[in-house]
């Protein structure tokens, strides 16, 4: 079991807004099954509410109400819709109600086993719940494990755009166990490890190194963990140095570096109404965009940019860009959480492990409709 | 002008997990004018949302929209509903299709002009939206004043309970101006003076005899200013030793002290479908019933029990308890956030100033009805 002490002891000594936050973030095979000693810890002889979908729930919703109930624990489950659409207002108003009607109490706990949609959408119901209760992340997809349920961002979707409307607020836990991801669908996978290798394009070489073997599955046993745990661990440094995502910070230490590759992959999301791609399918896409952007404003070698796009063909087959027109993308730039004083900030690289942050008053528009030309017509 | 310089060093030293928390408090007869500078103090050149209602919008929308735009800043006006009812899911919902849909963005700035509704929801909204954006609190009624717009609790009520569903989020700045409690409604009045009783009951002697001079007009020019001030003093220090009012803390500087008069209030709110009572009106009552019960447990006297009632009967004429069953109340005491593991808290005083948070579990149901009996008999 890996243990990420190091992980912990960072996130002790960040003080945001937020206040400080202290919680482990344990990745162990099996771990699934001592859900019920994690939370016996937290809200001992406590009911808990178990918040997932109907398939997560299908495969592993009684080895965790088992394991709460052998602790001491009163489980309730609730499930949601599965899918981005559900990520809503509409979901959110449901679960509370489903929360309020079983009486759930101040001293009761939330636990959220699913992917991101379930983790951003019952981290905003323990977030707005009596104005704040306890609650596990327990992300059963890898997409979840390494990126959405590190960093404290929870939310959901409105009809005026993605992520909108949401809290920063952290779980009590992290229980990962990497063994769930033998039952993940492949595209599920895929965009994972879309992420996956973003942060690794962030982080350095090292990481994205780690990422590379991860794909190839040349990772001798055990080190899978180890990789999960360093994508983790660059997440958690990155939120900690700025968990609010401050507007004003531009710097490479900048939360919004995260963002990189999703500018395009937003735009593409929303271009093709969230029906074509998982968001990290368009992630994938949006890297090989960044990089392309990056090289011609001369930032990044074209052996960077190929070693990129080597990277994220290896993560997956991505459904295609055909059909979709630049008009509908450069529309889609518009409107977007990101967007300050009506312009856009473009994460770029000019390195492996060298991020940049551009204003896009500062980017010729004639550099970013040629991109946009070149990547559409691949 | 009072500027409330001891209350803001008391909020800046205040670490809690919102963080510390530091923003000036003004009170000054027509700063509705200046709402512009301290405005754009904040957002220079920005956008700012203005949510209020038709009936305070009618009053003073134009002096607040012309004092934003001679300081260079870009108003927009929403408008919710007057009442209890609009602080809903539904309101809060359609207020961030407002904010989205007007691009609203991280920089921007949300200002709550009206009573405890439109700073409840509007500081709601600001809480989650964009997950966060500044807001300046314009309390426009004397329970806001003294009451809501201190403390950062925001949010909206639901199917299950009032003001189950929120945040705690803390505006940038209040501004308070006494002129407009001028077109306050007299039943409006009576509900904030039986606020101020609740918090001079809990302070001590000192604040109750302000409190009863500013009920019988006997305040000098300028002293309803320090009034006010001393009442929000009170509330403040109250959240600053408490801001998330934890569920382990139960003495006499515990934020659950301030739930004074509120089990009873709330129950009885309930129990006439929010229909009768406006909240303070509620609490006056409240006020009454928890005397009445402290006396029957032998904590408080009889001359301090009929002060406490002289004190809320100069507040003004609440509505009767008239018809009101004792079984609905009862009924109405199950469930509510502040039940901690299935049994009241109950909020007494053992003197004036002197409270004391006791169980529903050591309170003998006898002791409770009997109490019951007499104050809705009266």
């Amino acid at each position: 079991m890996i243990e990420t002490d190091t992980l912990m002891a960072e996130l002790i000594n960040v003080r945001t807004r937020q206040g400080s936050s202290l919680y482990p973030i344990s990745i162990d095979g099996g771990s699934l099954r001592s859900i019920g000693e994690v939370a016996a810890g937290i809200v001992p002889g406590g009911k808990v509410a178990i918040i997932s979908n109907r398939k997560v729930n299908g495969l592993y919703g009684l080895i965790v109400t088992n394991a709460l109930k052998k602790s001491g624990l009163k489980p309730v489950t609730h499930l949601i819709g599965d899918g981005e659409r559900f990520k809503s207002l509409r979901t959110l108003e449901s679960t509370l109600k489903f929360l309020g009607e079983n009486k759930i109490s101040r001293t009761d706990l939330i636990v959220a086993v699913g992917g991101g949609v379930v983790g951003d959408l019952a981290g905003f119901a323990a977030a707005v719940y009596l104005r704040g209760i306890k609650f596990i992340q327990v992300p059963t997809t890898l997409l979840s494990m390494i990126d959405s349920s590190v960093g404290g961002k929870t939310g959901v979707n409105t009809s005026f755009g993605k992520n909108l409307v949401g809290a920063f607020y952290q779980p009590s836990a992290v229980v990962i166990d990497p063994d769930v991801l033998a039952t993940l669908p492949k595209r599920e996978l895929t965009a994972g490890f879309c992420e996956a290798v973003k942060q690794g394009a962030l982080s350095g070489t090292k990481l994205l190194d780690l990422t590379q073997k991860a794909l190839d599955e040349k990772l001798a046993f055990g080190q899978f963990d180890r990789f999960l745990a360093e994508q983790i661990r660059f997440k958690a440094s990155i939120v900690a140095a700025d968990e609010r995502e401050s507007a004003e910070k531009t710097d490479a230490k900048s939360r919004k570096i995260l963002n990189f590759g999703h500018t395009f992959g937003h735009a593409i999301e929303k271009a093709t109404q969230y029906r074509r791609f998982k968001h990290g399918e368009a992630v994938g896409h949006g890297i090989i965009f960044a990089a392309e952007l990056s090289k011609k404003l001369e930032l990044l070698k074209q052996d960077e940019v190929d070693l990129l796009n080597g990277v994220v063909h290896r993560a997956g087959k991505l459904p295609t860009l055909h059909g979709i027109d630049s008009a509908a993308v450069i529309e889609a730039f518009g409107f977007d959480k990101k967007v300050i004083g009506n312009s856009l900030q473009w994460i770029l690289l000019s390195g492996i492990g060298k991020p940049v942050i551009k204003s896009g008053a500062d980017l010729p528009a004639t550099t970013l409709k040629s991109t946009l030309r070149t990547i559409l017509s691949r």
